[in-house]
């Protein structure tokens, strides 16, 4: 094969309670990487699109280009790759854009040196990519490489768990056009909290990983708001987020929390009509306060990144 | 029926990281409460066995009575009872003794007014009682109530969770003889800890309920020893602690952690032989310094206190 193309799908980090530990990858949402041998060592970057021209093309820091040497360095390749990427995700929305197009250009490239290494043996390499980007967090790595709901608590195999997903989970996912900057919505956290706090947020944790294996929808949507530590820090950070959720509960969301480090909006439904009318009413909402909104009714994708084209 | 004799577990907080949440009822080590019917209102202390003397007969100071006296208010009962206590939970162990007397004689009392009080329906008088000696946690009367391994997120029956039990786990159970009062334990604790902390505790109380709800014995253990909080602020109280874990390690345990406030260690293992090396070992490493130690090999109790006698 001399031509592969990947897809890696969005993820929601963090489900409202676990920041830096839980992320969920979404379907149909997602980066396209392109890649092909090319006989001269390295990554070339041949072409970014979808990004309105605001991707750095050098391949030191592009999170796809990165990614892919990383693989390119462990499979001690003496050729190289050209690459493609064609983004489907908005940069900056707290869907793990700069994730996805690791990830895809990871696995595209693993597969067009014959597929020797597995998902897990990837891990390193995205998350190489992601650390040039925002840090060396696999909230939003893990899940767009595996597919589903993870756990991560450390980055070796044996400390990223798969979760089961529960049957009937619809998502709304919206984004209103604001900007989060990453770096401001790490900053704006507190660098100490009471003990107290950390006994709230485990309890509520645990309860979203029981709420997760007995398929509790409704438990699962409770435990996600329970958060008291980080998105109480970040609100100020999104225009109208209380009244965007109350507006997500009336439109029936059971659970309306920040997606990643935002401005996305992830809203849990039961049925697909909820999840299509939890978007409309947002996104009408934010119109009507003058900031635009995209938005995407989707579920939670099992199998997370994947080849669609080997030619 | 006139008389009515309960018994209620021994109960292992806490589990390594799950500080303040999680609690697990042991089977055969526990206390007993006798009630019987007075003409006279409140509860009438008769007798307490077992403690040595140390117990206040004083019935708003004894957390058996002051159960008792809840349930009793509870229920409205013109009438009263008199109270028996057999201690077989050694005080101020990390036991959860005074759960079990407060569980064993809410347990006792409701059944001999007919039983019309569910156990989630007693859990607010054994708290009561629990508020009196040692603040109002329910990490220890929740599974002493309700049997199994019990996550708490409140106190109220929704924010109270049975998780499964893993096949084939056994339990050493080692008390040393030296004194942790409860209060100290707690003075111990960092009033605040780093957010970093907090993604770590919570990853690892993540990982250790994922690892109940799939029956890997093995990753309970690992995620148990997790605790970067609690258990290190905690081990200069318990003489020793290092070194009675490594020899617990080397006789077979997978995990070994302080049991609620100590100084009991409770340590996970694969078999009964196992836990009976673990008990052995431990206690004559403890007698070589001079310091005196109970042990009991044990299972978790699927079914929490339990009616003994009817009368």
């Amino acid at each position: 094969m001399q031509r592969i193309r990947a897809f890696a799908p969005a993820t929601v980090a963090n489900l409202g309670v676990g920041f830096d530990i839980l992320g969920l990858a979404v379907d149909g949402l997602g980066d396209f990487v392109t890649v092909e041998m090319s006989s001269h060592p390295g990554v070339e970057v041949v072409e970014i699109t979808g990004d309105e021209g605001k991707l750095p093309r050098t391949p030191e820091k592009n999170t796809a280009a990165i990614a892919a040497q990383s693989v390119l360095k462990h499979l001690r390749a003496s050729t190289g790759i050209r690459l493609w990427l064609n983004k489907g995700l908005p940069l900056a929305s707290g869907l793990g854009s700069s994730a996805a197009s690791a990830v895809a250009a990871a696995v595209a490239t693993n597969v067009l040196f014959g597929e020797t290494m597995t998902r897990e043996d990837l891990l390193p390499a995205v998350l190489d990519a992601e650390e040039a980007v925002s840090g060396r967090h696999a909230d939003n790595v893990a899940p767009a490489l595996l597919g589903g709901i993870v756990l991560i608590t450390g980055h070796t195999p044996a400390e990223i768990h798969r979760l089961p997903i529960p049957e009937g989970l619809y998502l709304s996912l919206v984004t209103p056009d604001v900007e989060v900057p990453t770096a401001k919505a790490r900053a704006v956290l507190p660098e100490v909290i009471p003990l107290k706090a950390l006994v709230h947020q485990t309890g509520v944790v645990a309860e979203l990983i029981h709420a997760l294996h007995v398929g509790n929808i409704h438990l699962l949507a409770r435990s996600m708001q329970r958060d008291t530590v980080v998105e109480p820090a970040r609100a100020s950070l999104i225009p109208f987020l209380k009244e965007a959720k109350e507006v997500a509960y009336r439109s029936g969301a059971l659970a309306t929390v920040i997606s990643g480090s935002g401005p996305t909006l992830c809203s849990l439904c039961l049925t697909s009509t909820d999840a299509e009318a939890v978007n409309l009413a947002i996104a009408a909402f934010y119109k009507d306060e003058n900031i635009g909104a995209t938005a995407h009714a989707t579920t939670p994708s099992a199998t997370g990144a994947s080849i669609v084209e080997a030619l």
